[in-house]
């Protein structure tokens, strides 16, 4: 931090006050604040938007004013009323409906991860997930936890779906990958990542392989355009995975410890043909351990929620050689989440 | 927010990962992090600091390195290595016993307001605060669920004490005060804000009006250095308020409705001498609606956890005239807290 924060500690402050902001701007999303504003002719009054989401007329305007102030808003005073409308980046992605809506990954970190990471302290005290404390869940089995109802499943659904509308289409072309006839995402939940690969590369064949009541809903809930992806059930710990020229791992390993990590991979490795690969999709910290931020957090995220951690290429290079994988390739693309492609 | 953002929203993310930013600071203050690198003589491993702090290698090596991630701490690998070292900013805002330590403001931020905020949506549903949802106490008497325990009440007045380390100096400075003989700080809690007062205007007498039990546990548990300050015990909605010649309220009209806070301006009205005055000390919104964002968020605060609101200096003015104050200047200090006077 720079000298002047010394002085006053301005962005100590900012900070400290991460949690509010954030939960700002989750709130207008539970509300339904974005949506209105988006589909609305014209800017609205804060005890307009207040009648139609039904909420209090003050608390709405609170809410509204803070938007503003993190220019997520425009507020414009006409004959001493505020009217309030959308910015472009809101209509983007913060509204439901829109193409690049985040709205689901907000409701999972506002709903699920919030309450999670209040109890980061004992986190970190035991090494281990804070499922039981928080959710009154058992510590070992962290999707049965993650899966603990139909509603619940639905909610993380929606984050993977939503988190891949902004890193999808840079991760799969990270690499050239069209050489690949046949390409299996295992645990590829609704798709999402699976679309963006089937549109990068026409000509191949692309398989999502989830649990059979994950793949039930990915098919009943979420917009499955064009089928241009295949569904495939099954249990990649305890069954058998299909035959495929390229495997995809996007934020699988991140969940397991680095046992369960390379069980997987010398599974994929014995049902891959030579000269197949998997590719691995995580966002990577730096091997110097100062950054990126976002990785360290997640790797944080991943202590309070599941049993895996965050990795560093080398890490992961060294699980992929062990288990027999070689010709490993890196490649960071600036955003959350990166990729590597090994070869067998 | 620029048109980047609608390429990709870093600023967005930023604010969805907000709460976990604050939280990785907050957990390291609850587990005593930079106090125990602050003492020490040398940088330390993850290793060391886990074992010192009694919590998992694992989960203070990730604790560790998103606080460098942030630029809170420093790394140094040495020999495989990591050592972490606190940084100039840490040492002097949160460590524990260090001079302009924020640590109690933290705790109370992370034990009481982030659980608040968690129920941000119904306090803007319902706009009222969410003390029975959060914490199974009546919304109606607001103190009454701040300083519900003992354990509570310390945790609220160090909120209050370490709050002032950073803008009492400036408040109590935004105006010359010297004129005022006796100065009463209604509600002033430990006593911090009065002690700047007490130093700015050394021959003033300063005195700290707050609840009996609130007292004495300012002079029990928070450092009464010099003896500069006087205390007095009463309650200044239902009882009686001491002479003086200046009044202060800091952080007290926020907490209340405008039916309150005129309440209590009149009660100081008939108190004070003509010539004696009343210093208001806020977090205070723009006019135009657009900020500052601290007094936005404030606001939102005072939503969920009392029944007041920040307000536009207008307000305060409106609210001073009414009770027949006069002469009503406003400073902004341009940090979180700014200073109103007025004068019978």
């Amino acid at each position: 931090m720079d000298q002047n924060e010394l002085d006053y500690p301005f962005k100590l402050l900012e900070y400290f006050n991460g949690f509010r902001v954030s939960k700002v701007i989750f709130t207008a999303c539970e509300l339904g604040v974005f949506d209105l504003l988006l589909n609305s002719a014209e800017p609205l009054s804060s005890r307009t938007v207040a009648r139609e989401l039904g909420t209090s007329p003050d608390g709405m305007e609170r809410l509204l004013d803070a938007l503003v102030g993190i220019d997520i808003l425009e507020v414009e005073v006409a004959d001493g009323t505020a009217l309030y409308s959308s910015t472009d980046v809101a209509s983007l992605y913060l509204a439901k409906g829109s193409a690049k809506s985040l709205h689901d990954m907000i409701i999972y970190q506002s709903q699920t991860i919030y309450p999670l990471w209040s109890n980061m302290a004992d986190a970190v005290r035991e090494g281990r997930n804070q499922n039981q404390k928080t959710f009154g869940l058992p510590p070992e089995d962290v999707f049965q936890a993650i899966y603990r109802s139909e509603e619940e499943m639905l909610k993380f659904m929606g984050l993977m779906n939503s988190s891949w509308v902004l890193d999808g289409h840079d991760v799969v072309t990270a690499f050239n990958l069209s050489g690949f006839q046949t390409i299996v995402d295992l645990g590829g939940c609704t798709g999402a990542l699976a679309r963006e690969m089937a549109q990068a590369y026409p000509s191949s064949s692309v398989t999502v392989f989830d649990l059979p009541r994950v793949v039930e809903a990915a098919q009943q809930h979420f917009s499955q355009e064009n089928q241009a992806v295949a569904f495939h059930t099954g249990d990649f710990f305890s069954g058998e995975i299909p035959a495929a020229d390229l495997y995809v791992l996007a934020r699988i390993l991140h969940d397991w410890p680095e046992e369960k990590c390379l069980k997987l991979l010398r599974k994929i490795y014995d049902a891959c043909k030579p000269g197949g690969g998997v590719l691995l999709v995580e966002a990577m910290l730096f091997e110097n351990r100062r950054g990126p931020i976002m990785a360290q957090i997640f790797s944080l995220n991943m202590l309070v929620q599941a049993e895996g951690r965050e990795r560093a290429p080398s890490e992961y290079s060294h699980m992929l050689s062990k288990t027999g994988f070689h010709n490993i390739q890196v490649c960071r693309t600036g955003k959350s989440y990166d990729s590597i492609l090994a070869i067998r």
